[in-house]
């Protein structure tokens, strides 16, 4: 039997997880390199960070956002969170024969102020027109190239035993946003995409606490899977508490109706960082005085640290817990 | 009226060109960053460059090569024409629900072999999946980053009237050899596509020819695109020799039966130099030693410098002398 790609291959779950093993590593090879945030080289004494992403969401407008700025966020979001102050960027465009050119120019120019607000310089680009049916509307690749301190404070080696989670606000607001828009469905039409570009407040964060292990941003997959990532890849379990996780009313009303659980729906404005726990409340602080942090909370710990595989726990409201996988399957495709 | 995207947009000649400027320079700024081949920056005290290209060719497969290959070697090239040596690159995929398993390892493989063939490392990518009908099979960015030695050869700013229009090989065997595997027109089946990388053999050249002005890739729009945008960039008259630009017969042959200008066909395995007369010779030389240079040819000339609009004329073969405009209007949709 012919082995197909399915729609779930791109959710950002198990089945992605394998495909870029089986495919992508296997030929590219080096793991390290092509499976995070963002891949790093050097030039010079320089240390330089890397990161792509093309951009397939449906709609291409949506409350809070459209494709054009969510290209620009989300690679500048992943060069953040990897440490990186990002510096350049390229944009590359497929377009449908037939788009009008109004909503090419709405979405160039948003990512135009979405990049000056963000201090990226936008340095390439490349244009491809393809017939009606050969593309839906549009797509954006970005890849963005950021700047690595060497003193940048990420220590990921330093995980230890009852390190804090935190995670910068709300969740599932993204996934609701564009759910709602592609549906036109009328109760939940006041939410709005978090996507945001998150750089300054995370290099606040970087330059005035010194404990920091390691960032995420938690999109395709959601919460759960980017901590279950985390977990493997740092060989700890994490217990979050299920209560402290801050969803809004609407977006967890509209996730029970639709029959999502919010902590795997993804975000665009929102990054996961284990800490210090002495270092927790500062940061706390710092998150709470600015736009994108002010709903910053403390999810969780690291339970335990060199296991040979790694685990997420959720403690639910009853008590009870249990383990969460990655996303596995389909949930929602072009979130993003 | 609703202004649209029209496939012409997207072919690289008149219309693209309106379409950068009018969208994309207006918005992002700075013209020079974002219309050629590489945009540069620095880091400590070396100069990088950077390149995006989208590749969106139809088919997937074809003679001589297939979308993954191509997106390497295109980018390769365009770093290479720049002066840059290739190092990383990026590879994100945007994959149709559907696509046997079996065609994207294939052409993964092939990106590999050819990455490691072109000594580039590919160090960061990315996976989606649309529904059906959403992208025609498989779309791929390839985003490159190249160091840029200081004493690189180039030196636009020296073409003197009697330059010399130097073409690596051929011109229309990527354009003739995808036509045949999309439309599978027996009578042209055994036209190759050129694709290939010419970043070693530029190296070769670079380091051993001190005259050398400036390259380009003529890719989509073809030969005569390129050589008028040559003429735009740098204020100059150049004329080429319709009879001394070199033609495979079969391609020539099939231009004419489907009312193609080989002038116009894409090429992905070619590059133009404009380079001091007087080092046309060696420059020669040391191509047609190589198997991607064996058929160079001395095309044309600089006719004269600081123009205040460039100019391509063209030499027929009766002796009479036209003037060659950019791809106007819809030629081959998605050659690359």
């Amino acid at each position: 039997m012919v082995q197909r790609i399915s729609l779930a291959h791109g959710e950002g779950g198990e089945l992605t997880h394998n495909l870029i093993q089986e495919v992508f590593v296997k030929a590219f090879g080096h793991s390290d390199h092509i499976q995070h945030d963002s891949a790093f080289f050097r030039c010079d004494q320089q240390k330089l960070a890397v990161t792509t992403d093309s951009y397939v969401v449906k709609p291409i407008f949506f409350p809070g956002g459209n494709i054009g700025k969510l290209a620009i966020t989300g690679t500048v979001n992943d060069l953040a969170v990897s440490g990186a102050t990002p510096q350049y960027m390229t944009a590359s465009f497929i377009i449908e024969e037939g788009l009008p050119l109004e909503d090419l120019k709405k979405i160039v120019e948003s990512m135009a102020s979405e990049a000056k607000a963000a201090q990226v310089h936008i340095v390439a680009g490349d244009t491809k027109v393809v017939e009606k049916g050969s593309v839906d509307q549009l797509y954006i690749n970005t890849t963005g190239i950021g700047f690595v301190k060497e003193d940048n404070s990420l220590e990921p080696d330093r995980i230890t035993e009852g390190d804090s989670i935190i995670i910068s606000g709300t969740i599932g607001d993204h996934g609701i946003a564009v759910l709602s828009a592609r549906e036109d469905l009328g109760l939940i039409s006041n939410i709005e995409s978090d996507c945001a570009s998150l750089n300054q407040l995370i290099q606040e964060l970087t330059d005035q606490i010194e404990g920091i292990r390691v960032m995420r941003d938690p999109t395709r997959g959601g919460l759960a899977t980017t901590l279950v990532e985390l977990c493997e890849d740092h060989h700890i379990h994490i217990e979050i508490d299920e209560e402290a996780v801050p969803v809004r009313n609407d977006v967890k009303g509209a996730c029970d109706i639709l029959g999502f659980d919010p902590l795997y729906m993804a975000n665009e404005g929102k990054f996961i960082m284990i800490v210090n726990s002495q270092c927790a409340q500062k940061a706390l602080e710092i998150l709470h005085k600015h736009t994108f942090g002010k709903n910053a909370q403390t999810i969780g710990r690291v339970n335990s640290c060199h296991e040979r595989t790694g685990k997420l726990l959720l403690k639910t409201p009853i008590g009870a817990t249990r383990r969460l996988q990655r996303l596995s399957g389909l949930l929602l495709p072009r979130i993003c």
